[in-house]
């Protein structure tokens, strides 16, 4: 961790006509750095969620049609999540999301890493799901906090990385 | 094959509000053999699609995770599609679906069997995409010809199978 690293502004917006809620956040880091923080599940764990809050990978196979599962604890909490990803690229992942908690939801994924140049990136991420009433569940459950958290921390490890 | 299998009318519905495309469609068949007409990749590559288009499996492991991917080939024709099995469960399966040909485009589809009884089933597809275009860019491409045409097949192939 060094302490040059900025720390920006996450923008989360909730499309107009579309189930869909968009995350936008730059990143001092390349493509390839958050792709590997992504991708790399001892990196993914070290970042994701908010404070204070432990990931265990439990299944993890980051390649297009592998499948994905971890815990999240704190204290007594326990959240599970899993999905498969349909797509890892260059610059891109497609892929799907289930809280264990509400096993019937599931949102599709897309994150692109946009190259800014000067080591600059800017995270372009898009979940659609199949309402609005589960769309705006999501944005009214305090979901911004583990975002803006989980970004912080990986800010901190793209330092590391760089 | 035999001669005594209804042939049901297919529905296939755009969402008012949503980018969805809705099929419903009755069958004469357990949801139990729809599943496995859906799971077994032999039993799948032998019914969907159009008349006279040949289906190659290319990767197939149809459990939560787990990956897929095939070609439909007519003549000098040739199609491919993959996704991933998000959850390949007891009445339901959830799957990511990509045409090869719009390799950025992808829908997150939703299989129910509703069991009516008396050895029938409903079968509830969705379809969910992340834009209106896209969505009617497939209902314009004569989907409906693949679907009642693969229907029809399956009629067939479950009724061989009771």
């Amino acid at each position: 961790m060094t302490a040059t690293s900025n720390h920006y502004q996450v923008s989360i917006e909730a499309d107009p006509t579309l189930p869909i809620i968009r995350i936008t956040r730059n990143f001092d880091a390349t493509p390839a750095q958050l792709m590997r923080a992504h991708t790399d599940p001892e990196l993914f764990a070290r970042w994701v969620g908010p404070d204070g809050m432990e990931t265990k990978i439990l299944d993890w196979d980051a390649s297009t049609g592998g499948r994905w599962r971890y815990i999240a604890r704190r204290g007594d909490e326990e959240y599970g999540f899993h999905g498969c990803f349909h797509e890892v690229g260059k610059d891109r992942i497609v892929q799907t999301f289930t809280f264990d908690g509400q096993p019937d939801g599931v949102a599709l994924e897309t994150l692109h890493f946009e190259e800014l140049g000067d080591g600059r990136t800017r995270l372009h991420a898009q979940s659609l799901v199949d309402s609005f009433e589960g769309r705006d569940q999501w944005l009214a459950s305090g979901m911004e906090t583990g975002v803006e958290q989980g970004y912080a921390k990986l800010d901190a490890l793209v330092a590391e990385l760089r």
